[in-house]
């Protein structure tokens, strides 16, 4: 018996490290991949086309939107971002689990088409060092990191669907913990109960 | 301020290496321990009183249960089995995880007085393996092998309430898998959400 993967929805503020510790936690690994959203911000310095997004114009993502090929979308700091449905939907039919980065609005929209989704939500050890962090990457201007800060009061507030929040103060621990969380989840009863009925 | 210890509940069939992998995921730390339960039965060859169990008579066990003083009690294949209450309560009001090896019985007691209990029911990889297993251990009839097999399917029909299933094949894989259960449920929203309150 195939499987089906499992649907991971990763949030939290820019800067707080959501893909740096997932890449690590899934490195290696063939059961578990990361669905690249598409979005209509403008790449930036650095940033690859369908590998951090799929970067497309507002015309095309709002088409995506009526053709119904996005699993959820959400507008966030003047941008679209969205996930595209057939990628995911067809790799957790092949037994892959798939994460999705995406923000607490899109993340809602999933848990609620698909409650079984293990919503995480990542977060800086505090505001004061993700400002900093944002600072440092130096790809945002002033107005836009105090936006993306403000944007991290209202998530937080927003934030109380999520099944577990990882506070990335060290990567290496940070890591750990979302295998961790990955582990504890394989051995649910709901997923681990066919053992319970071979005797 | 000081956190509240979690009361985790570990079950399953005789034999299937519960104790063994709870001392190895908790070696070595001082934020978790064992909860030494009272027992009815006789000390099997090399058990010390204190250690694997309290060896009361029957008619200590009903004074306990009289006075309140357990958690939970229950009868298993023919013996008295029940976990002294204010141990538990002292240690986790201290902040120490406390786990308790109890019965299936028991466990469904302690999930209902303590919904926020951790449950984990710990299996062989099979039944035939089991048998072997206690066969092996050299302490039980062949008589008592058979009752504690019928025992286990029984329990196995009745672990629905439980939250996860560790299947003890590898002693290393099973015990990491309950470290990483352990970590996981630290992560939980509710067990972190102050974190979110901070900013």
């Amino acid at each position: 018996m195939q499987t089906k993967g499992k649907l991971i929805v990763i949030s939290g503020p820019s800067g707080a490290g959501k893909s740096t510790i997932v890449f690590k936690a899934i490195e290696g690994r063939k059961d578990m991949c990361f669905s690249t959203s598409v979005t209509s911000r403008c790449p930036r310095p650095g940033e690859v086309d369908g590998r951090e997004y799929f970067f497309i114009d507002r015309e095309r993502f709002r088409q995506m939107i009526e053709n119904d090929e996005l699993l959820e979308h959400a507008e966030y700091v003047g941008n679209y971002y969205g996930t595209p449905r057939k990628f995911v939907e067809d790799k957790l039919a092949d037994g892959v689990s798939v994460f999705l980065d995406i923000e607490v609005q899109g993340a809602c929209q999933v848990g609620e088409k698909m409650p079984e989704a293990i919503k995480i939500f990542v977060i800086p050890p505090s505001l004061e060092e993700l400002r900093r962090r944002l600072v440092n990457r130096g790809t945002d201007s002033p107005e836009s990191i105090e936006n993306r800060l403000r944007r991290a009061r209202e998530e937080y507030a927003e934030a109380d669907f999520y099944d577990y929040i990882v506070v990335n103060d060290k990567i290496e621990v940070a890591a750990a913990e979302l295998q961790a969380i990955l582990t504890a989840e394989q051995c649910r009863y709901a997923v681990r109960s066919h053992w319970l009925k071979e005797v």
